[in-house]
């Protein structure tokens, strides 16, 4: 039995997060250890929301023992749109975090937009997405600057690579083909962007939200730049949660949950709300579950600003002068 | 008594869209005589919704009527941001403008930023916004490209310097000093724009919202680029409303009004929401009440189209190459 894993008596195997981060850790140090500096993550927080402080602390604790420098910035929000733009500029940090909510209204939409794509640890500028849904890796056509991808999306694709539902046998990018999956959340920061990722890579992805259930597939034909959205009318839960061999949820609030009855059984279950989105006796149909993934997020994040350093090494002088806002 | 305007019992004048909007057409199609071609403005219809299909329509006929061609494209939702892409890039055509809601959650604001800065009519990606926010007027350094703004907001400025709440005795820029207006709304695409720019110009301005009351200024001291904003703890209408010359509202929906007892004697009132968002007794109290806008914002919005068009007339060829989304 592999470390991290625990065996019950309904032979689910839950797996920690704890163990999936190990090894992707492994790989960030590889990368850290090429670099010529330690990397600096700045991280501003306006609020006084207790869940954002304690990630503030995760991020300085994962930066610490982990080669990369944290500092964090505590500023009054009326002041942070400042702070982030002279960060902006500030050669001396590598990267940008900033702790929403702020505003808690679409003015965080804002300010998300503020952080300049060069220091966007989060991978949330409107140019990182919208690389992300047309399929693309760089944002140059030189492609010596990786686009990035936002990190709890890309720590949920870190989770299924670990737990082999990416299978290596198949090419490079088609390794979901024949996975059905479901995703109960459709925000625009974790949802949507990991349905997307997921249906690129070849899966049937059933994304569910309160209005409803959508099919996301690459399409079929000459080969699309964006995936295909179907609108499933009718649809809910009961439909998608059979049909699929993962089920991945992150709903906020501890009054959703998925009926362990609708699951398959032999299913895959990843919860990525703070609250458990599955029912106590999950463990009785799936045959792994993981029940939270925050410890890889973190991961992935030290992985996004490992990448923002070596883009900079690489930029060529013409992209240098970055756009302006 | 000038055209447009009626007189009542109550000494208020009435003051329609339609007046304001005639003198600004004036202005914009001396701007078009300027022109060597007809603009094209695209319209994208992707819902089912009377009111947008009626701001279509009326799009439309203004276009008509005022020496601007239009085109409406009705496309389904899931193609839009293909058909949006492919607009961007076509020299054919000069403006886009896209009929919200099409999903009615934040992938709309996803959707706002796919219409290339060039082509963006309504003035809503976060480049012009950002230039608002930060009181600038050009995209470039160089000030060859006008940076524009979005067209509600726009349409108010207009109505307020057509009813002399500018005074044009102040120098440019600092006309509204001396004011007090109080803006209810702080929506990211009217509210607090709105807020901003009045701020900017000289007011002091009480931006009201459910979450409370927020006091912009341009601040003191050193010229600042950008508006200060403080928290009002315990405000409410009834604590900046009796403060104001001059209120402006735009909340949805029909419940929402602005009590007639709260108003300055002698208040100029606008609103800007689709239902009345003051009692029927507002000329009672009110100097001037501007009862909707509708007609102002579309003729602003043909000033944008107007100004994207100069925009690309002046365009130096370091930047003809548009950046990349």
């Amino acid at each position: 039995m592999m470390e991290g894993q625990t065996k019950t008596a309904s032979s689910c195997k839950v797996v920690s997060a704890a163990s999936v981060a190990k090894e992707l850790l492994a790989e960030v140090k590889q990368g850290l250890l090429k670099l010529d500096k330690t990397a600096l993550l700045v991280g501003f927080l306006a609020n006084n929301d207790p869940a954002a402080r304690k990630y503030a602390e995760w991020t300085d604790r994962t930066c610490q023992e982990n080669g990369f420098k944290f500092e964090l910035r505590e500023v009054d929000r009326e002041e942070l749109e400042s702070r982030i733009l002279a960060a902006n500029t500030d050669d001396g940090l590598d990267g940008i975090i900033v702790y929403y909510p702020i505003f808690g209204n679409r003015q965080d939409q804002y300010l998300q937009q503020v952080t300049d794509v060069s220091k966007d640890v989060e991978g949330l500028s409107h140019r990182y997405i919208f690389k992300l849904y047309h399929n693309e890796r760089f944002l140059d056509e030189q492609m010596t600057q990786k686009s990035l991808l936002p990190c709890t999306p890309l720590a949920v694709l870190k989770i299924l690579d670990y737990l082999r539902v990416y299978n290596s046998i198949l090419p490079y990018g088609n390794r979901l083909f024949g996975r059905s999956i479901t995703v109960v959340n459709r925000s625009e920061t974790v949802g949507r962007p990991l349905a997307a990722l997921l249906a690129n890579d070849g899966a049937c992805v059933y994304s569910v939200d309160v209005t409803g259930v959508q099919q996301f597939t690459r399409g079929t034909g000459i080969k699309k730049s964006k995936h295909e959205v179907v609108e499933k009318k009718g649809w809910s839960l009961a439909d998608c949660v059979p049909l699929s061999d993962v089920v991945i949820s992150g709903v906020p609030g501890d009054s959703f949950k998925i009926p362990t009855k609708l699951l398959r059984e032999g299913a895959v279950c990843i919860n990525f709300s703070t609250e458990k989105n599955f029912e106590a006796d999950v463990k009785d149909k799936a045959s792994i579950y993981v029940p939270a993934i925050g410890k890889v997020t973190i991961v992935v994040l030290l992985r996004n600003l490992l990448r923002l350093v070596q883009n900079r090494q690489a930029r060529p002088p013409s992209l240098v002068q970055e756009p302006e806002v």
